[in-house]
């Protein structure tokens, strides 16, 4: 394994870490400014403010378990793609059932000019795995 | 717009084209041999026999029309990304309501070594837009 993939690995680690732990200074830090989320049925979340916005009108409802089992990472110079098979678990902090999505996603990354990774474009593609 | 750039353009056309012709054979040439398919709540389809074999299996059920509106397309030397917003138009045969999916579409595309561009990895973030 390249050093470029151990850091896009634990790009991924870390942003699964800190949304656990609520730190959304930490998850911003790992995408880049310009990033773009893609989903089905719903327009694309553009640039890290709009995660940011997005994050904050959810805060405190749920606690986010995630967790990555990448099957490819595929690095291009300055740029990579990585090919993830995500599982997320959404408990409600006031009590009810947990949720958990599961489903592919696929991301492209790029090398800032200080030599980290960040994430560039993300498509998710999790759907409902039923009551957990 | 650069020569790699409208390439890759052209294989989507073409792709398009050749969808609404019933033409597999052309579809195929558009795709490398370990092509995967990700999308929503469907494990990932691999390879061009992955991809002959389900398009066989629905044959002759349906018109499919597609149309793609490239919002980026971003090369990297012998890979590239795009990023589509596509609209695929379902009408079936035996005379039935016609029904629409509408989404992003992230795509990694590779140079072969004779210079012609093809799909690589592709994540479908397609959803039902409603009866059309």
């Amino acid at each position: 394994m390249t050093n470029d993939e151990r850091a896009i690995r634990e790009v991924i680690n870390t942003w699964m870490r800190a949304t656990a732990a609520g730190d959304l200074t930490r998850v911003l830090e790992l995408m880049d400014d310009d990033v773009v989320f893609l989903g089905p049925g719903r327009p694309a979340m553009r640039g890290k403010q709009g995660f940011a916005h997005a994050t904050k009108a959810a805060e405190g409802r749920h606690r986010i378990e995630g967790s990555a089992d990448i099957q490819e990472v595929h690095i291009f110079g300055e740029w990579a793609y990585c090919w993830n098979q995500l599982t997320v678990r959404m408990t409600p902090l006031d009590g009810g059932a947990a949720s958990e999505r599961r489903g592919p996603v696929l991301s492209i990354f790029r090398k800032r000019p200080d030599g980290t990774w960040v994430l560039f474009r993300d498509a998710n593609m999790l759907a409902p795995a039923g009551g957990a």
